[in-house]
């Protein structure tokens, strides 16, 4: 960090974010030990600056137009495990510690019970199976 | 189905979208057994209709401007298996068996080997340990 007054995302990482139009990369939170994606939030440089130095998540509120750390409120904190950049650079991964709900409605995951009506491979295999292998795996049950 | 002509993604997923002012919501992509996130992706309304119908995923390139059948190209077919919205009509969440790597470089996911530095709980613990549980949880490794 430099003696400037205003801390800055560090230029390195900054120059590889591909943000949308309204400055922002998308988020995706997920649990560290048993890997189950928890939400996606937006952040700005910001927002990537703080979680990436204070141990916590900070994501940008599209909806209310401000920062917000994430359990400051409901004491639903994530602590920050690692964070990694994808390769075209418009999404992170973040892994965290996530303390009780990471959902505003309460449940564990943003995604819990909010599955939606899906043909899945099962039913379409004469079309799908083209490789090897994959017909065993098609044997395993229809959700992970 | 009815008997329209064009096929419409089902009314009653469509009012629950989200959509950015693209008309895009974004799709994470987890291998549905090890829970791996793979990629991150972008659909439409008609993107998510070919996904949930045609066990495979289909996305919208935000870069070509052309819906993208992961796979058709490289072989690295993605099986869908599950698709879950989130709270807030904005997330996808879609549950695959991803033939091959899932990014276009060759790695198996697209933030395989980019993490950024990054300050973790074990550095900042007099701040973020609020709460019962926590410190148990601070003794796991960095990156789950």
């Amino acid at each position: 960090m430099t003696s400037d007054a205003t801390p800055a995302l560090d230029p390195a990482v900054a120059e590889r974010l591909k943000r949308d139009d309204n400055g922002l990369v998308a988020a995706i939170i997920q649990q560290h030990d048993t890997r189950e994606v928890l939400m996606l939030g937006w952040m700005d440089d910001e927002a990537l600056r703080r979680t990436l130095t204070e141990g916590r998540v900070t994501f940008w509120s599209r909806s209310r137009g401000e920062y917000w750390r994430k359990g400051d409120t409901s004491g639903h904190v994530q602590h920050v495990k690692g964070v990694a950049l994808d390769c075209d650079g418009d999404a992170l991964l973040v892994q965290v510690d996530q303390v009780g709900a990471a959902c505003h409605t309460g449940s564990r995951t943003c995604f819990d019970g909010r599955d939606l009506p899906v043909v899945t491979d099962e039913s379409v295999t004469d079309e799908c199976v083209t490789t090897d292998g994959d017909k065993a795996a098609l044997e395993g049950d229809a959700r992970g």
